[in-house]
């Protein structure tokens, strides 16, 4: 049950966003231009990191709503996405992503924990300021997003069937706020 | 030094949020709401929140910064933000906002870490549903900020004597993204 009084009808973050209007509006932008840029780093990418960090965090609504959208962005083939949940070092995706899924990881416990060689093996394996700045920006969005999911008990459908129909609405429309305050299946 | 080319002169996150003024716009609106609204918690309630997570984050830059937001706000006097960064319990607050900041102490582990009775023992001190998700959404948000500052390894001024300067620019005009392009002292 959560914390405070939302409409247990919208799962997870949406029920949140419903109740603050005011701060879902720039969580929303945040969402879609971190989420959704094709600069540099593709949206799946960018999606694969936001699921990483969802994963390591254990929140289970983010790490399904964005694992269920890279799979979208993959064809419905969810092998790429169990793969890194599994373990990224050994997952078919490249040295880059290998070394910007670290980077994310690390934020994950602390900024601090972020090494210049962790930094140096990114740009070794093609990243650019753009994709570090990214990286770590998306993976500490993501200990917002999970703690605000979590830190408010808020509801997250238990049956994962029911993800993808809501992972195919935000590829085709985006993170746009509109769609956090009306019900919808996911 | 920075892990990426960013403005040097400009400090701590206002050199991230130069070098990629996307992201920094709906930051800096969420940072305004969430910390200079006056509905239920005062904007020096909200600063406090801040500052503990940002301490408890071990964030030297968003630490000082915001602990200087409330002195601010408070005339002038840090003995209280000072006893808060020692032991919140023994501190001059009130007790609703020692149960706001253990809940926000919990959220800066993980959004799991926050139980029932935390919410119910902030109910009895008076707190309502928007001063509790306001406290969740504020440490959330500094679990972003403090891994944004720190994962990029962006400069802290390490001389103290300079943050009561800027925190006065924050409470006179707010956190608008068109402060964070611009060299100011802090």
């Amino acid at each position: 049950m959560p914390h405070i009084k939302v409409d247990e009808k919208l799962p997870g973050i949406r029920s949140l966003m419903a109740f603050r209007p005011e701060t879902a509006e720039p969580l929303g932008v945040l969402a879609e231009i971190l989420l959704r840029s094709s600069e540099g780093l593709s949206p799946a990418d960018r999606e694969l990191i936001a699921t990483h960090v969802s994963h390591l965090n254990d929140c289970f609504y983010c790490d399904h709503s964005h694992g269920a959208i890279v799979t979208c962005y993959l064809d419905g083939d969810p092998g790429l996405v169990n793969a890194v949940r599994e373990n990224y070092i050994t997952a078919p995706i490249s040295d880059k992503i290998k070394s910007l899924l670290q980077i994310a990881g690390k934020v994950q416990k602390s900024g601090k924990s972020v090494l210049p060689e962790d930094i140096e093996n990114a740009r070794k394996n093609g990243a650019t300021d753009m994709d570090i700045h990214d990286t770590v920006l998306i993976a500490a969005a993501f200990c917002l997003f999970n703690r605000y999911v979590d830190g408010l008990a808020s509801v997250a459908p238990p049956d994962l069937s029911t993800y993808p129909l809501r992972a195919q609405q935000i590829v085709d429309h985006g993170y746009g706020t509109h769609i956090f305050s009306k019900p919808q299946p996911v």
